[in-house]
């Protein structure tokens, strides 16, 4: 809250309007599905609904829990309006990717002409990007519970069950670990599938000789892990391994990239010299990786020519991948945090081919 | 589509630009986390990009497929400004509530000055209120399959056993009965906590003599079930089930409320009147029900004072509930449709009080 409040005399605001929910769990901890926060230069105000009043007030300290009846928007926009009465000029910072036109609509009607709207694109975002100790400790209990939950799996990968069965086990596995569940919808695509890099299970039901991309992540206390494994039903044939060795070889030179300073498209070239020198770059069809956190997918984004700076504290995933349609698709995802002594790896579970 | 497109000319519009997923799904089934829809008068075109090139292909029929290199909302306004090129003005609906300011004045730059935005609210969400023989399968099934996944999971529910493993028992079951998934993160409230009407599943373990409240929802073939049991460890007393049998009719009295002409503030004041007259009503913290289709939550809003209308094919839930802080909380919710003859259950599992 401190770090933001800088960021008020930055843009010359009065106030952060914070519309997006994860920024505001982040500032508040309140981690219901409707607020809005206003954050002024020596207090903050939480807007609610009477669904969250207990839960508000057990997660809530140091910012005042405002419980609204009739619509959030129009509350905000109210305290706006009587902000405004005590100055010519209230300057009110608010993300325009984070209010659809109709709310905005409300806001402007609502707060009235005093107050002047100034655009901030990733304020919080840019303070959410770097985690402090309390944030990696359940960064690493999230990628523990993940890695158990998938090797808990393994003896379950084999010829007959579907993908939707072995994507339910993980799950379980998930809460079974003491995750509070998926951070995102599991992906597990077999055989011909496995060349959709972002393949949702269905029915089918897994063969001998295919290649299985299982990519699955945990929340634990708000916090995101994410790892693909790739596994062989069956004996790898020659091209197989190849292909896996190119792979991991890709993702081993993009942790090597890794360190505070660096940009994050110089870590994604890393990854795609790597596949270049086995004729692999065009089937490398995605970004290396994303940081991670409150959400599955935070910045920096490590795609070409990105230019944001790595930074100690960061947690990134790194997870090229080549896929290949009418043969199959292999990628190795690891999550990472960003320290001086470079890359550290938060995901426990082994990356060499398995096969089953 | 052709029902969508007859909104056109009510609109004076030459084009619908779709930015809600869910709504481009219903148009033309892709599935996709990343799509814009461009309804013509004679033609669409879906705008996704390289990740789901493969997907689309499958999925989409009758729609062209546009995959876009860089920016879906730089493509689909370069649609639009090469079609303005033919006439003076080039009039196109969105939706305000579901394009953001900075995605809308991507459009606006990008679409160029010959271009006009209407707003259009919901033409889609509209549509999707009713559903065709095909949706009524499908949600009759998703109904059943959380109907068994919940029923599944009585023996486990006993003193001990957590929220969260409840919870993770319920979305194995789902998939474990043919769903895709949940279709909303699984609520399980026990004791104390069972008084906050949205409460997450934590670590608490369930102890004897607790009201234990079960949220849950199915996804099949892309359609979404939504039901709520309350359950009581060991024996229930006078005051809970009195509490129960209040609720109940409560929901008897919204369910009995429910045919096709009807206001959908009637069917809430239905619910709420049979809670008055046990002196509940202040208890009773939301609103009736929902419609639900594609999404969780869609239109109609069965809340106090709707003027939405019932008509036939439509599916809602009726989920009246009292929270007694410090006491506890009892909901009980079904999926029902719309039809001529009045509310038909879809929702397969008993709702009478059960006592484990």
């Amino acid at each position: 809250m401190e770090r933001l409040r800088l960021g008020l005399s930055r843009l010359r605001a009065d106030a952060f309007l914070v519309s997006r929910l994860p920024n505001i769990r982040y500032l508040c901890e309140f981690s219901g599905s409707a607020g809005l926060m206003l954050v002024e230069a020596s207090r903050s105000t939480l807007f609610t609904d009477s669904r969250y009043s207990f839960q508000a007030k057990e997660e809530v300290h140091g910012t005042r829990v405002h419980i609204v009846k009739h619509g959030l928007l129009q509350a905000a926009a109210e305290a706006l309006l009587s902000l405004s009465h005590r100055r010519a000029r209230l300057w009110v910072a608010y993300s325009p990717a984070h209010l659809s036109v109709a709310q905005m609509e409300i806001l402007q009607i609502g707060a009235g002409k005093r107050v002047r709207w100034v655009q901030d694109d990733s304020s919080v975002e840019k303070l959410r990007a770097v985690k402090d100790a309390d944030e990696l400790d359940r960064m690493r209990e999230a990628a523990r519970v993940i890695s158990e939950a998938f090797l808990g799996v393994l003896p379950k990968i084999k010829p007959g069950v579907t993908e939707l069965q072995l994507a339910a086990e993980i799950e379980y596995g998930i809460k079974r670990c003491g995750g509070s569940g998926p951070s995102f919808e599991t992906i597990v695509a077999s055989g011909n599938r496995s060349a959709w890099a972002h393949a949702r299970p269905t029915a089918k039901r897994l063969r001998k000789n295919d290649l299985v991309v299982l990519d699955q992540g945990a929340i634990l206390r708000g916090y995101c892990s994410d790892m693909t494994r790739t596994v062989f039903v069956g004996k790898a044939s020659r091209r197989v391994r190849n292909l896996y060795d190119a792979v991991w070889e890709a993702q081993a030179a993009a942790k090597a990239a890794v360190k505070p300073g660096v940009r994050a498209g110089d870590v994604d070239r890393a990854a795609r010299s790597a596949l270049k020198r086995h004729g692999l770059a065009r089937y490398f069809t995605h970004s290396t990786g994303h940081g991670l956190g409150l959400e599955v997918h935070e910045m920096p984004r490590l795609g070409r020519g990105e230019d944001a700076v790595l930074q100690e504290g960061m947690v990134i995933t790194i997870e090229p991948g080549v896929y290949i349609e009418g043969f199959g698709g292999i990628r190795i995802e690891d999550d990472v945090a960003v320290t001086a002594a470079g890359a550290v790896d938060m995901t426990t579970a082994p990356r060499d081919l398995l096969e089953l």
